[in-house]
């Protein structure tokens, strides 16, 4: 797909995150192609180097002549009021490539939401030709996007200095990743960080043979051989995936290309082995209950507004202890689903 | 409250997580009593100490004689099979005091339920008798639950190294704290963090009189001054709150106290202002939402389950093409709510 159509492009990204009326049109055709490129999948802390790595990734990409699409969902961004400036300045190298386009996708109020629209903005992207989506999440802490759930390979993002087994462990980070990168490796420190995130991956991937595990294996499937065939697939047989740890200088654009192969290395065992419909299933499967989880709250809260329902009266019930917060919950979902 | 029946605490607090017939009772008792204790949050990225300084603070208030309850909040949990080892590890002072109760709370699964699970062990907690509840969610990225929803007063910890200001924007500090920590203050780039993390906050609560603006204001109060009264509270005149930036050494226990007696300001100066009944409210409320969010979507899957409904053929569908993601919700939902 070369030269891009900009304006139609961003048209469609803001009807789909707009919502309305032409957005139901773009987002069924969108669905109706299913065209699923390959999603790449950045997290990691705030301060680590994510975006300047994306950049670096999304140019790798598009010099090879593929089209890029750069998705930076912001769930914070109701406190901000609007997309996150930082991401224009981080990747200024990958916005003004013309094999790639750069969007912001921000969270809009309570309700949620952001995640399904996510979803949705991925399957739109791929409809309109694009080769390839590269994403993060920004936004500490407040999350409710995992880009685990919207990726086909998860890069996790760590630097030097956080890099301890304890922290590794509390940030969540051992299986999630397909790939791990410790960037900011010009840094004193950067050598043992590297050592302990190995040392955190030997761990969840301990010495099977060829030192290979299933891919994202939990403890109990170690403990429980059998339950690795989970998938039902005969590609089990032939080869697990051990997420690589590899060091970056991101700013300087030095190991980008090594973390771009493996990658593109992890996308093609994903293929070969038949688990890329596995985790299609299982992305769709996360959207479809995220996407009816917000839209029954959405019904519920309309059903109680229709009937004059006082919510704020509930509230201060419920404060003032002549309620429960689950009996309040149940007399909201009542306005919803009156007979149970 | 002294000494502690701990096991009594614990039995009622697995009662809660584990959901059972036991917990019920448990809980509407904790909710009739509406005890209120202070809720101090601590949130920040991984590696940043939070544990460390949390330790620190359920110290500090322990020797002056208060009940702490430290509450670890752990949504990550689904991955690694339980509470995090690093907690205990961490937190060795406060474990070991006589007047703190250590407890983590793990996720259990894709249907959500944690923020709503922790809402009511806060509850629990102050009715058995604590006189303050210290809380930390950790998990990177995937928190569903986030400390503001659940804390009076919310202290943000970054640390040397990721303060720039771009960084700070992206992790959606600025407007989401009462309190900015930087720990690790002994590192070489301490000061420029803290200058950072300072014009931060300028950038925020700009030069009003007295440099202060309303708490937790957002943007567009201030280009519209009539918002700042939305709370509808004449104690709005009488001052504003400007989150303070304190550095510490939490492991040398450095700066702890500071931060100790700014919370203890904070909290003083929300109740004084009237806004610890807005601040109760905006919770309960935010509590509601979420319960009722969880518990429809599990009434929509069990709704599903008895009518034999094809969950993983309108997956394949959607994977496949033939139905859009929102449609496959719609059927979803009509499980549930079959006339609309």
């Amino acid at each position: 797909m070369a030269p891009f159509d900009l304006r139609r492009i961003a048209r469609a990204i803001s009807a789909v995150e707009n919502g309305g009326p032409d957005a139901e049109q773009v987002i069924r055709d969108a669905y109706r192609l299913a065209r699923h490129v390959p999603v790449v999948g950045i997290t990691g802390p705030p301060g680590v180097g994510k975006s300047t790595l994306l950049d670096g990734l999304a140019v790798h990409w598009a010099e090879r002549g593929q089209t890029v699409a750069v998705l930076a969902i912001d769930p914070s961004s109701p406190h901000t009021g609007g997309a996150v400036l930082g991401d224009r300045i981080r990747m200024d190298r990958a916005a003004s490539h013309p094999n790639v386009f750069v969007r912001s996708l921000a969270s809009r109020g309570e309700m949620g939401g952001l995640a399904s629209a996510a979803h949705d903005v991925v399957m739109v992207l791929g409809a309109l030709g694009f080769d390839r989506i590269v994403l993060e999440t920004v936004g500490a802490g407040q999350a409710d996007v995992s880009v685990a759930s919207l990726a086909d390979v998860v890069i996790l993002v760590a630097m030097p200095g956080m890099g301890d087994q304890v922290q590794a462990a509390k940030a969540g980070i051992l299986e999630i990743a397909d790939l791990y990168v410790v960037n900011k490796s010009d840094r004193a420190d950067a050598l043992s960080t590297i050592a302990h995130v190995r040392a955190n991956v030997d761990l969840i991937y301990p010495g099977l043979p060829g030192r290979n595990v299933p891919h994202r294996a939990k403890a109990t499937e170690h403990a429980n051989p059998g339950l690795r065939r989970r998938h039902g697939s005969a590609a089990d047989a032939e080869g697990y995936w051990r997420p690589p740890v590899l060091s970056t200088c991101a700013l300087q654009g030095s190991g980008v290309s090594e973390v771009a192969a493996a990658a593109d290395d992890f996308l093609a065992w994903l293929r070969e082995t038949g688990r890329y419909r596995d985790r299609l299933h299982d992305r769709v499967r996360s959207q479809i209950l995220g996407a009816t989880r917000d839209r029954l709250l959405e019904l519920c809260v309309s059903a109680a507004k229709a009937r004059d329902f006082n919510f704020d009266e509930l509230i201060a019930a419920v404060a003032d202890g002549t309620l429960g917060a689950c009996e309040a919950s149940e007399r909201l979902i009542a306005q919803l689903v009156p007979s149970r």
